[in-house]
């Protein structure tokens, strides 16, 4: 039996040395490997460059950016004995379509309709700085413009609509309710089986408040990340069985 | 004898979880340390919150971005123990202004001039989305405003003119006499006593192409990052007798 895990932050380049990274840690991904390898399942860990490695036998995919995931989650999909997905990675919901300096910007926008101006930045793609090299440290601003990257999460149901999936959903700062309302929107969206629904102001290293929403609109709460990886494999073996 | 070493790269929070980043290992940084070290220097290692640790009795101050690191650097350079500063962080040249969708952004500059269009963009710091928040993830784009950062090598010599400065130059795909040309101008600019001049495309790993700029124009090849790091205590330590 084998189980997908991601963890850790994505990173889209910006040019050559900048990143639009996030900054998930990839420790409770690192716990859940560990947790599932112990277990007895084999585990393959698709992570983000910066992302806390599990240890044991554990194949660890590295990945950069959003491409990357979809590339290797569907590669790793293609196997049948994968028969969960733990989706606990940190992606970039958007790529960064142009960089340009205001004036050159500027250009293309001055005296436009606001419909012209939406228009032009949604398609300013061919436009702004070459970004296969760095761009230079002395201008006077920046625009970064950013599009909406693809989505992993609804493809994995749509590959395998066999998988047991475990999507995860961080807010900051909002009230349990908001928050488990939200992780139930995902869980009914993306058809999960699970949804982890976490706020990052109750997350202090591994001292981490996690709700574990099933799809009965019912949820389980954990306080620690080691809790919450322990959790994930009893939920997910009484599943399988 | 106390040295100051920077390394690895900053980051500049977009919101709550996303950032953008340098992508600096601070390989380098941490190998300067451990020869500095084992050179018999105390070593000050300010560093970027993913950079490489070195070992050693070394003091460890991670920074996030370009304030704390200009924080930090100005308290270290209060110890009058400090004869040199080796600069080797991916320090980012901008700062994030403001975050906004491309309708937010509309608003402001429909029917605008050139010049007001710049001049908003230049302004637009008190606009956009609040930001201590995590922005959603369903906007059709967003509009990512950098401005300038504070320059933190300049601040070296204007704070201490008698410790020995080491500036670091990066560029992408250049010939070498542009890459002289322009570490020599960045020496000039902030007297330093040495600029490590580097270009992308000649770093693989730990094999690692630095010329070592001295202020007479002249300068010494490397090719390793080990080398590097040895050529640096030997330079260095040559200047403080």
């Amino acid at each position: 039996m084998k189980i997908i895990i991601t963890s850790g932050g994505t990173r889209e380049h910006i040019d050559n040395v900048r990143t639009l990274s996030n900054t998930s840690s990839g420790r409770l991904g690192q716990l859940c490997a560990e947790a599932f390898a112990q277990s007895g399942y084999d585990v393959i860990y698709i992570h983000g460059v910066h992302a806390y490695i599990p240890n044991g036998d554990i194949l660890k995919i590295p990945v950069e950016g959003v491409l990357d995931l979809e590339r290797e989650m569907k590669a790793a999909l293609m196997d049948p004995d994968v028969v969960g997905v733990i989706h606990a990675m940190a992606v970039s919901d958007y790529f960064v379509s142009s960089v340009s300096n205001f004036e050159q910007l500027a250009n293309h926008i001055e005296n436009k309709t606001k419909k012209d101006v939406v228009h032009i930045l949604n398609t300013f793609e061919e436009h702004g700085f070459d970004r296969v090299h760095k761009i230079g440290s002395n201008e006077s601003g920046l625009a970064v413009l950013l599009k909406p990257a693809p989505k992993i999460i609804p493809m994995i149901k749509d590959l395998r609509s066999d998988v047991i999936l475990v999507g995860f959903k961080l807010l900051v700062d909002v009230s349990e309710t908001e928050l488990i309302d939200v992780g139930y929107k995902l869980l009914m969206k993306n058809h999960c089986d699970f949804v982890l629904a976490n706020d990052l102001v109750n997350i202090k290293g591994d001292n981490h408040i996690g709700h574990l929403i099933q799809d009965d609109h019912t949820y389980k709460t954990f306080q620690t990340k080691q809790a919450i990886a322990a959790g994930l494999v009893a939920k997910i073996s009484e599943r399988v069985k």
